[in-house]
């Protein structure tokens, strides 16, 4: 690299323990909805890291031992040796690029229910499990204390034995045993283990030392610690006890990978948490305290704020989970100076929603995550042109946008029509809405390529008819028109009951309000059967410029689907705070004149609302009448993406703009073939 | 058999196409938790099922292709041939004892969310996928459809192929395709496939067709078909649309597997549908109009009833999922007069919520169930005893009994003390609240067991001290003391705060309210941070003797985890019937005099309540002191089970009962590996 480089800093190798960093990148541990359920996809996800520059890798939080057992979810396993050839296979995979792979250890104490195995939880002191989950866990004993010592020093060798680099000791996001021993309302011990605080650190004292012991010869140790509980004084907090323990342990880590609890804290999305960085307050004296190199994170995608943290001596390395899921080549398009080619996460959770959902990682912004093994996926490659075709794209929304870069990063040439004035489609929309400006980001990163190339022709004002696509006289063409939202409440909740809307009822839809249009004076009714983002900000919105709002959902909580991307509470928080009147388990039977009619989703039993407009968040129509038009005409190619397909989220429709450009003039029966790749069980296996 | 057995009937041979059921005993498709993600388990199962005598033994629902992928639940998978390796497991396992394998090939719609295939997902029309997911489906063009129906018979071939007896089309459950179009809220078609009943049943006529020419010269070819939605007026109703579909199909088929919809109704738990046979009146005319052969269910655990159903002409063959869980012994038994020592389902389904939860079935009166392969564990067989020790069981609950039973099944001696006046413990005291009357068979099934074993000594006011335990010489002793519900309102919602509870308030625990008492007079006020039906059944018990209730939980539901039972939504129905006064969202913060003080789970915002008395379902203190005292007079086998080692389900409590009887005097080495077991991915196959 040139000296040149602004950001030479960044890539100055760091030592930690007995191994050394190539560069300050570091991958802290991130889950992936793949673990040792998809063994051969999570490597490949881990290995397209190292590709892109990373120094260090890690893989996620990897069970130890039959009790900590987190069934069904897929997050890593090393139970014992059978488990080693898998997460060899991701050793292999990061090494092969130079980089080092770190292991995040695991016992989740209560946080585990261990429903496979039916193991006993274990906790530092009686409670219950920390789901719904009927059932206690155990207050462990000496010997259990013991035993578990014993567990975690076993899998640090069968972690040494499967090729890894730093084993990490993991005391974070409010989910493991040694974090759950520091804290007072976990752990009400009278021995040695409780009590003071140097009483509670002591078992993450001992794992450390027990793993130095264990692998320290040829093995970094870090700990991950959540320096604060975001709770104020109701819990840990960086500037009391959090410090404290740094001052406890101080060099008895070879690295600290400080963050912040819980896990809806540590991965605070872009809607509730705008900036970038959010977490350097956080860890600005850790490094006063300990002479060990400290990794943090904060949604890190700017090289300025990745350079300041550096500078000022915040930390040594740059730690990211999600701008590297968005992104797995951020250090070498920073090494490289290609700034303006990162793409930055838009801090929306999808990610995550996938490993709560225990499905693969999915990203909005990088449609290859999670599709390296299974589609043989890689973000920067992708295969050349097989003719030289003409295509087209119709709609410039994100099927359209990743459409038509994936085709023109292939060579083809490519004319991109939008029909109305701006280019992003539903995405330049709802990133105007509150909270969701970010997500502008799944715009600019492809009109940033797009406009570089020379082999791509933007127009927007640009609707087309058949007969203007039959005179471009373009034989292959990609209908990305979208969908719009419907007026007549059909829905999932009154899919057998149609409600009974007047035609002079004052109904509403987002589309309306995000083209603009407000209700009018009034209470305003929001029915929302979508579950995730949409109903919530619009309700936001509403309340915010004064309207009375009442927001009605047949679900038994708003935006019951943002419980998967960790922000459920902290809408339902703020609609409260916002005065909005919340009406769940309700479904709508009727909008007559001004009042909305609901019935209870148990009983039926029907309650009137006095409302001067009702705005449906329902379903939505797909815009095919081009498409149709369009069949008649002989084309080629002619495939409809994105939600004028299917509606469904905009990374959804990221990944059908993708597919389809790399699936253009791949014969079909291999194409047809991706569908299939799963991984299956070993019948043999003994 | 001996011609004497009064059941002689159910032993005939019934005809089903071209293949013959030895028996009457037919165990229909039922899901395990297993399928493709534990394949060898889910083997085991099916064997035991075999082994125990029952004529035709089917998988569960079995995706046929990526458009059907329910991910990441544990379904059967046939997408290609790699999977069939795994089926043939089953059907080896099936035949090696001389039972009929059946799979139930599916395609589930809207039902599939395809989240890990990413494959569009398909419906008669358009519409959203049937959970909150935000995604919609696609209507089927009729290249669809005939795609379909390709992948139904490849998938049939497959079957076959697998060594399958009979192969299922599926229109069931409101989960499947071929039902989807049955259904008019479904399909809004114009073409063939919609409008009227004979063109939506077009698909489902087609299949079967598909399916006979394909595997017809040697497979069955089943249709399960749902005959009533359960909605009255609104959906199909068996004695309208339901009746016309048979007439329509009528000999089409060469087996009539018949239940209603959806799922929570098929399998109604005894708390909601106290009867056996329940599904007989829906059942009845079906052979009426066919030729061929009816299987049906209704949870028939009673030989009787079996028979006068075979009798009475309703059925030819008796279908079972719940009860051939809870005894797959079921057909041997009455086949050997062994009418008694059938283990009959209590209709909970903890089986169903392991589907639910993605893991594997668990049985509350079965604790081999799921643990066939993983811990090689049979039902009926047990090692005998390895010494001629005297064993002791304290405490004469669930796990107590269970783990006396199988104690004395192994030859040891077995003294059982049990210290109040009557035998089970929690369960005999639940049994007493509404709606879980059936629960008692957990008692009633060990406790006819243990009283005809010679070896057995069961005491009865027996509360012993550790000096009696001393005096009475066993030196191997199971304390199963069990649990008694805190009063401090502690729990996993009040863990970091802990309630203010006024010394003088009238606070009361379910414990309280099972031994009888009731509450003052004036309101009471029930918090539920148990979650599953405890609190439930109480309120429900309270209103109906006249108590004015409020029903105060942190969840967003009541009983929340009855979600996984299916029977969330009628629990909460019947607490807003009977008046109960709900609040979800809510935490206990404190007791003062005759006010409740809540606090908003979102945002702290307190809320009084005023009430006579206060009702603490929240966690449970173990009893321990005597296990504790025990443990210094140098027993050689002292084992603390159940909840009273870890409080939990019942279910939990009867697998821990049987877990020590099994694992004593087990070498711990072995015993400790069974904990381990699992299947895993093969990293090789491609």
């Amino acid at each position: 690299m040139s000296n040149a480089n602004p950001y030479a800093l960044l890539f100055e190798p760091v030592q930690i323990g007995p191994v050394t960093a190539r560069n300050r990148f570091y991958q802290v541990p991130h889950c992936t909805g793949l673990g040792h359920v998809r063994p051969r996809a999570d490597a490949a996800v881990r290995g397209m890291k190292a590709e892109g520059g990373w120094a260090v890798v890690s893989n996620q939080e990897t069970e130890i031992h039959p009790t900590s057992d987190l069934s069904p979810y897929a997050e890593g396993r090393l139970w014992d040796g059978r488990d080693v050839p898998a997460l060899r296979l991701m050793t292999d995979a990061v090494h092969a690029h130079g980089a080092l792979a770190a292991i995040q250890l695991v016992h989740n104490g209560n946080h585990a229910q261990n429903l496979l195995t039916r193991a006993p939880v274990l906790a530092p002191s009686e409670m219950s499990v920390d789901t719904t989950h009927p059932k206690q866990a155990q207050a462990m004993d000496k010997a259990d204390i013991r035993e578990f010592r014993r567990w975690h020093r076993e899998a640090a060798l069968r972690a040494k034995d499967a090729g890894f680099d730093i084993i990490y000791v993991y005391a974070g996001h409010n989910m493991t045993l040694a974090q759950h021993f520091m804290l007072p309302h976990m752990n009400q011990r009278s021995d040695e283990y409780g009590g003071s605080l140097e009483n509670r650190v002591r078992l993450t004292r001992e794992l450390l030392e027990d793993t130095h012991e264990a692998v320290g010869d040829s093995c970094a140790v870090a700990l991950r610690f959540a320096i604060d509980e975001m709770v104020g004084a109701d819990g840990m907090q960086a500037s009391e006890e959090g410090r404290a323990v740094v001052e406890l342990l101080a060099d008895l880590p070879d690295l600290w990978d400080v963050n912040v609890a819980d896990w809806s804290n540590d991965s605070a999305t872009t809607r509730f948490q705008p900036e970038d960085g959010y977490q350097n307050a956080f860890l600005s004296h850790v490094k006063q305290i300990t002479r060990k190199p400290v990794v943090g994170v904060g949604r890190l995608t700017s090289p300025d704020m990745m350079l300041s943290m550096v500078k000022k001596g915040i930390v040594d390395l740059i730690g990211a989970a999600r701008p590297s899921i968005a992104d797995p080549f951020i250090p070498k398009k920073i090494e490289d100076g290609r700034i303006d080619e990162i793409r930055e996460c838009i801090g929306c959770n999808i990610c995550v929603s996938s490993d709560n959902l225990g499905i693969p990682i999915r990203c909005t912004q990088n449609p290859t995550m999670g599709e390296e093994w299974r589609r043989g996926w890689h973000p920067e490659i992708i295969a050349p042109k097989k003719s030289n075709a003409d295509t087209l794209v119709i709609g410039g929304g994100p099927a359209g946008l990743e459409c038509a870069t994936q085709l023109a990063r292939r060579g083809y040439q490519v004319t991109l029509a939008e029909a109305s004035a701006e280019l992003g489609g539903r995405v330049a929309k709802e990133s105007k809405l509150p909270g969701l400006a970010a997500w502008s980001r799944v715009v600019d990163y492809r009109l940033n390529d797009l406009k570089q190339r020379g082999n791509v022709q933007l127009f927007t004002d640009s609707r087309l008819d058949v007969d203007q696509v039959a005179e471009l006289g373009v034989e292959h063409v990609f209908v990305a028109t979208g969908s719009h939202w419907r007026t007549d409440g059909i829905s999932r909740s009154t899919q057998r009951h149609m409600p009974q809307i007047e035609q002079t009822a004052k109904v509403l839809t987002p589309d309306d309000i995000m083209n603009g249009l407000l209700p009018p004076d009034g209470p305003v009714m929001i029915y929302d059967d979508d579950h995730i983002y949409l109903a919530g900000v619009i309700a936001e919105k509403l309340a915010t410029a004064g309207y009375q709002v009442v927001f009605v959902t047949p679900e038994s909580l708003v935006s019951t689907y943002a419980v998967n991307t960790l922000e459920q509470p902290r809408i339902q928080a703020r609609l409260i705070e916002l005065g909005i009147d919340i009406r769940c388990n309700q479904v709508l039977t009727a909008v007559e004149g001004d009042i909305a009619r609901i019935g209870c989703a148990f009983t039926g039993r029907v309650t009137d609302i006095p409302c001067a407009s009702t705005i449906l968040v329902t379903e939505r129509h797909r815009e095919t009448a081009l498409y149709d038009s369009l069949r008649g005409i002989g084309l080629k190619t002619l495939e409809l993406i994105g939600d004028a397909a299917s509606p469904g989220l905009i990374v959804d429709a990221v990944f059908a703009g993708h597919r389809a450009a790399r699936d253009f003039e791949r014969p079909k029966a291999e194409a047809d073939k991706d569908w299939f790749r799963r991984e299956i069980i070993d019948l043999e296996e003994t």
